[in-house]
């Protein structure tokens, strides 16, 4: 049933009640306020700017770069491991000295895999979720075309993603490694790692995890559950710019048996004696290659911090479930009686924090909404997401993005 | 003899003269001031910042990224593609779809020379000059070892580097890759391009240029001497800041045959229709892996722009030429007779931007200047390297640098 007047008014009321005691509100002030009219409902795309950033990055240029010059390295030597640090320990449940800032997600993805690939000799094939990010699957044909290695796929479901059993029926003696979105990028599902880790683990394999859509949205415990490796980037709701480098872990234990593929001098030990044979360094720092991007690290460091000073998962997460929740009860009363399908998860700890409908015209509908300044993102084939950033996201956002996208569905 | 105050005037004051005919002289101001008493030798390094480089970054993080959100990837997307092909027309004498910027130096030359040996199938050796830069040897060696490769060296002088003979007597049949610094990062001594690509040409192999140290300060011409693939680095000579992307060539006639390492979705044609198989772009773009670095690039653009301004090279190289020349008559003056040796080519056509001299306690000499204000480079095992970027050096920089040079090592 399309909203009449006396629904869209009631839901809109409670959507302004549960913004005026949302405890994460205030931060939505920290931000590169929106322009006027635009709902953004893509900070799991791209998160927004913090308003200080450009003082921030300002300072720095002129004061570290321009004034300190060449000696400010003496102290951005280290800065890539520890923003590392602080993202591990808000974000990850990562211990010191296993998470690193550098490249690109793709770039660290094809470091680990490589690096895993070669810790587990004569075990030709690896396995990734079906429903995975292209530039995961991208990744690791690249790698299985070039070595003679074979791609195979853990099952997901459309909606639900993988358990702990698709994972298992694809495993045995010839897998070397898994490599698995922690939040599907177009479902949202939400894999439980805990139990997917133990079984690979009985394998003999290891495992690389995805968090791009979960980092900053949901818990992630990487000691707690047992994680090999991951990856993930901060440019979504880590909020530190298109194209901000990416964040790489390797559990401690792994890092003296694992070789990376690319021997950089930032990853080697006395970079700056130069010798003629490159050793790497003790720890995470190998994983490290090219001259770090010290202004992209900073803004890393700026995203983190705010999510650090919301809580971190604890005061973020029950916002995504919120969100998230109060749009799949809208969508179920108002968008699926007009042809929409949810295609997320319904429960809550199956879930990331965005939500996705399938519509056979969801391309144009995006369009649509998009031209009436509701920013969402449209996935093939046919599925628009919502992505509900808690940092930045409100029920009166959801609701009047629900309320737009039934006005314009209607058939 | 050391440098009597009558000395020293006299060439403070044609220092004085040169400075104030200099065509560049008014680009100094386009730069963050120097602090007070510093006299920067050291831009071959990292060079300095823009003075509008924070407000032009303030100004896309708040309207391109704040405002635009994630709408501004219609115009990002090709961002790489765009500035690589300023920097390749400007810089290269690249032709328009031969340049991108993205990533680092290191990732670059691995994508890179991956690819090459990729192409010369059989081909099991690959060399490199004996005095490259470490990272460049660390990448081969790293690929050597995993790909079961053997890296030989091109003997390179210490102070000349090497010319077409020495890369002659390395060459066979076995060699696949020959990958070459442009100008010696220790030495400054600068290759003839031309007749060493015909020479690997006619072996059959590839060559693999890393022009990080001599882009943005002397001319490079890959279309006309024939190079097939280059890298280098954004943040010395073309003051893009610390860590900024650095760019990658490849000659268009071999793009359509060179399979990149790492696949990644910014490669992919059709990469927003995330499709279940990879098929790189048709150009440049394949060399692409993961999300760009808007903000860096960004950076790198306003780095060529202004060397564009200031002529290119014909600009900025014969200022190259003249401020080494007037290191050398002062070094040979002031230096040598108290125990240094100039480890640079005496030729201005065999020289890049910098000098360098050697002195048993150089380490020390160098840490000495620091203090003084004085910021230039230490190079193992003896060397100080003093680098002079042609847009923001002046000769009294170079004058005063020797003179306290040369108080601060009298025996």
């Amino acid at each position: 049933m399309a909203p009449d007047d006396t629904g869209a008014a009631e839901v809109l009321s409670r959507a302004g009640a549960a913004d005026a005691t949302d405890p994460l509100s205030a931060y939505r002030d920290r931000f590169v306020p929106l322009p006027d009219g635009v709902i953004y409902l893509d900070g799991n795309s791209l998160g927004r700017p913090l308003r200080r950033l450009p003082e921030l990055l300002g300072r720095v240029i002129e004061e570290e770069w321009g004034g300190g010059l060449i000696r400010s390295w003496d102290h951005w030597e280290l800065l890539a491991s520890e923003v590392g640090d602080e993202l591990g320990a808000t974000l990850l449940g990562a211990r010191p000295g296993e998470v690193t800032v550098s490249d690109s997600t793709t770039v660290n993805l094809y470091k680990l895999a490589m690096a895993a690939i070669g810790a587990r000799p004569g075990r030709d094939v690896v396995l990734i979720d079906s429903d995975s990010f292209p530039t995961d699957r991208y990744v690791l044909d690249g790698i299985a075309e070039r070595h003679g290695l074979q791609v195979r796929e853990v099952a997901s479901h459309l909606d639900e993603g993988f358990d702990v059993e698709a994972v298992e029926a694809s495993l045995d003696e010839r897998v070397g490694l898994v490599c698995l979105s922690h939040v599907g990028y177009r479902s949202a599902a939400r894999a439980d790692m805990a139990p997917i880790n133990r079984a690979i683990h009985s394998s003999g394999a290891l495992v690389l995890w995805d968090l791009c859509h979960s980092v900053g949205a949901v818990p992630v415990d990487l000691t707690g559950t047992g994680c090999d490796l991951a990856v993930g980037c901060t440019y979504k709701y880590l909020n530190a710019g298109p194209g901000a480098p990416a964040f790489l872990y390797v559990r401690r234990e792994h890092q003296a048996q694992l070789r990376p593929p690319i021997w950089g001098w930032f990853g080697a030990a006395d970079q700056f004696e130069m010798g003629a044979s490159y050793e790497p360094r003790a720890g995470i720092g190998r994983f490290q290659a090219g001259t770090p991007p010290i202004l992209g690290i900073l803004s890393v460091r700026e995203g983190v911090r705010l999510l650090a000073e919301a809580g971190g998962p604890s005061g973020l997460y029950p916002k995504a479930v919120a969100l998230t929740a109060f749009g799949l009860e809208l969508a179920d009363r108002w968008l699926v009686p007009i042809g929409f399908r949810v295609a997320s998860p319904r429960r809550p700890d199956r879930r990331g924090a965005h939500l996705t409908l399938e519509h056979a015209r969801a391309r144009q509908l995006c369009q649509l909404l998009a031209r009436a300044g509701v920013l969402t993102d449209f996935r093939t084939p046919d599925r628009i997401r919502l992505g509900m950033a808690p940092i930045t996201t409100t029920f009166t956002d959801v609701a009047r993005a629900i309320l737009r996208l039934a006005e314009l569905a209607v058939p």
